[in-house]
């Protein structure tokens, strides 16, 4: 099995931070929240590369969503936000990925106080890039997201934006759920997310020191 | 690795049906779904026979709900509902399960419009049974489930009064999100559902023609 298989075959959940980019927050009239909040998608959502194309359910408004994931090494429950070492420790890589929302769905589900997970949930609404070697990325906190849709450029902002940085997130996550090896964790996506349509191309990339890191890079239609 | 350690750990997903029964939709005064819709709850909330306690989160109002459970036993998408065959043929064996529900953060969830993921997914938040062969439950719409606290009954009812019959549910389900070997479908709770405090006894049980099932009894602090 390739190691990208292995990953979609290993990954027994996906948590996804909200709202966790002011700009974003404030683009779609969403309240900032007063701590991290999460969801999941499950693994059969996963779309690897060159497995594409997303798939549109009918009557859906089909939203990209550019976020760094996180790829669990090991298995960690309650762990402290200070303990630095402890929560960096538990990320074994890193992976860019499109966290595709329903977002009529989802706006509809807001607006009843019902679940998230249908409209996070469909069969390919989680295009992933390669692995990211851990070491690709020495601050997880200082990377640069890009997305374009048909070469016009839509989401281009840095993590030094996350308004809850990643030992927070992994350490909410963890006093939940224990996390395992294999999970991924989406850590939020910055502003200037909108929809896609048939035949649209999205692409991904990712930079650390201004320089493009060829395993983060993601296109699909 | 045990029937059971090995169940958990092939779970990659657990599908939650919401509202399935009239009366428990009444007496949460939530309105009844004009189609059914449903939530994750994470493979790390399961907990195993003689695994217990459920560990209440500080703060939690803890709210127990006896469900029948369905384990899937081959991957399938977009199923039709009218193929009972094909349906009926994905599940592999039943569970009892009790989905724990943080009441007072989903009412939250709920207001605000957030996910239901955290409400629900606590570590130890999914008790089960044993595996109940298939050939054990001829009819899954027609058995009877229980569930007590301390010896008094709460929860007292027949899967015939889903709202949702189980073809919908896996059809409905597989139309979103691939089904795969392994995976746990959770099919709704009757009535009475209500807190529990640490100390209190869950006992659950599930009836066929007035006989209980041995593998499906749950008994948890
Ligand atoms: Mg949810
Ligand atoms: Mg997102
Ligand atoms: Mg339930």
């Amino acid at each position: 099995m390739s190691t990208l298989n292995a990953l979609k075959q290993n990954c027994r959940k996906v948590i996804c931070i909200g709202r966790n980019y002011a700009d974003h927050i404030a683009e779609l009239n969403n309240t900032r929240p007063k701590q991290p909040f999460f969801f999941l998608k499950p693994s059969s959502s996963i779309l690897l590369p060159d497995h594409g194309p997303v798939l549109r359910p009918k009557g859906v408004s089909l939203h990209y969503e550019v976020e760094l994931a996180l790829v669990i090494g090991r298995t960690v429950r309650d762990l402290d936000e200070r303990d630095e070492e402890g929560v960096l420790g538990a990320i074994e890589s890193y992976l860019l990925a499109i966290d595709m929302t329903a977002r009529n769905v989802q706006e509809e589900a807001k607006k009843k106080g019902l679940p998230w997970s249908i409209a996070k949930g469909f069969d390919t609404f989680l295009p992933i890039s390669s692995v990211i070697p851990k070491t690709a990325i020495p601050d997880p906190h200082n990377v640069h997201l890009s997305l374009s849709v048909n070469d016009q450029v839509r989401q281009s902002d840095n993590t030094e934006l996350m308004l809850f940085k990643i030992p927070r997130q992994i350490a909410e996550i963890s006093k939940v759920m224990t996390l395992e090896k294999g999970d991924i964790v989406l850590t939020g996506t910055p502003k200037g997310v909108g929809s896609v349509e048939a035949g649209d191309v999205m692409k991904c990339g990712i930079k650390v020191d201004g320089k493009e890191l060829q395993e983060g890079r993601i296109e699909v239609e």
